[in-house]
């Protein structure tokens, strides 16, 4: 019953909350998992690599996609689309693996009513709106434009956090690390739908 | 955000599923908690103890309650009625204890949609019914009619185990408590929702 069922952990929050240092910090204990890598019409910026920060496809090639119903979920943003294919998302999930996504609260919208059965999502927010521009300002990776951007952006999606399974407050990397954890082992324990049909099913047949 | 949030843990599951015992089995490891004790008009069986297993009334102060609205949730079955009074569920939810219900699949519904922030919901079943129907029959408590009404509810119950947040298949105590102490460790993190608005009153406040 519990093993083999692929499930989804869904991660939102701001660009700068420590999403990615907190998926580090838990990698080594939450078993086998695919993280999600989106694919973008965004041009790749100094660093970046195709096929691990994101597949980047031309405009072109990204409505072939959306046509094909290629995508979970996808979004125009700044101009730019940002989508999620289906295919290494099934085929993760068919494996058993915890897929992980980090996504925003429409992309989080998305998954749920597409795969609500096996996701548990989680907000992780920095504690105030005052560190989180903090954290912007010394990372030192984004102008002064960008990170204005973004603090709308967070501004507008803490609005949606009730709309979370879990919120992580990440103030300690280590605390929060452990709560996540927590949350992604449990978040194991999912069973789709339709093995849970299967499973009734059997449940009587055997009398 | 973690601390002092009352939570609630509903579990479900036919007579027979190992409940109680998973109860006992994961007491220790759970924190604090308060396990509702329903309210009934039924007489007491042997060796039942009024505000032990139940809290026993008669038929008019239950349905003075009613009037009241003493009750979060309540019901007539085979006769008798059985509820829940409000009170001391809202008493240890808030001195941030772990409310745990032992209910029916309407009593889950009519908590979820009560308290559906902070609750957590748990199916408990034996691996089969021919292995539910072994179990009845060797604990010789109940007679063959009521071993076989206790079975038709079950297999009414099965039908409704997907509203269920979680299903633990109790075959092996030891493997099913395992399971159900992870779930219940996580139940804990869930952050009632005018918990969730202060802190996101006091996010942007403090900029």
């Amino acid at each position: 019953m519990y093993k083999n069922n692929g499930v989804v952990l869904v991660l939102s929050g701001p660009s700068g909350a420590g999403k990615s240092s907190l998926i580090k910090e838990i990698a080594d204990d939450i078993g086998e998992y695919y993280f999600s890598i989106s694919t973008t019409t965004r041009k790749p910026r100094d660093g970046e690599v195709d096929g691990v920060d994101y597949y980047f496809v031309s405009e072109e090639e990204f409505k072939k996609d959306i046509k094909d119903e290629y995508f979970l979920e996808y979004a125009l943003v700044h101009g730019n689309y940002y989508g999620t294919s289906i295919k290494p998302v099934k085929e993760a999930l068919s494996k058993g693996k915890l897929v992980i996504f980090d996504i925003d609260v429409q992309g989080n919208t998305a998954i749920t009513n597409r795969l609500g059965d096996i996701t548990t999502s989680v907000f992780i927010t920095p504690p105030t709106l005052s560190e989180l521009r903090k954290r912007l300002q010394n990372r030192s990776t984004d102008t002064k434009e960008v990170i204005e951007r973004r603090l709308v952006m967070a501004k507008m999606e803490i609005q949606r956090i009730s709309e979370y399974d879990f919120i992580v407050v990440n103030d300690d990397l280590k605390v929060a690390a452990e709560v996540l954890k927590q949350i992604a082992k449990t978040a194991r324990l999912k069973v789709p739908i339709n093995k849970i049909n299967d499973f009734v099913h059997k449940w009587e047949d055997k009398e």
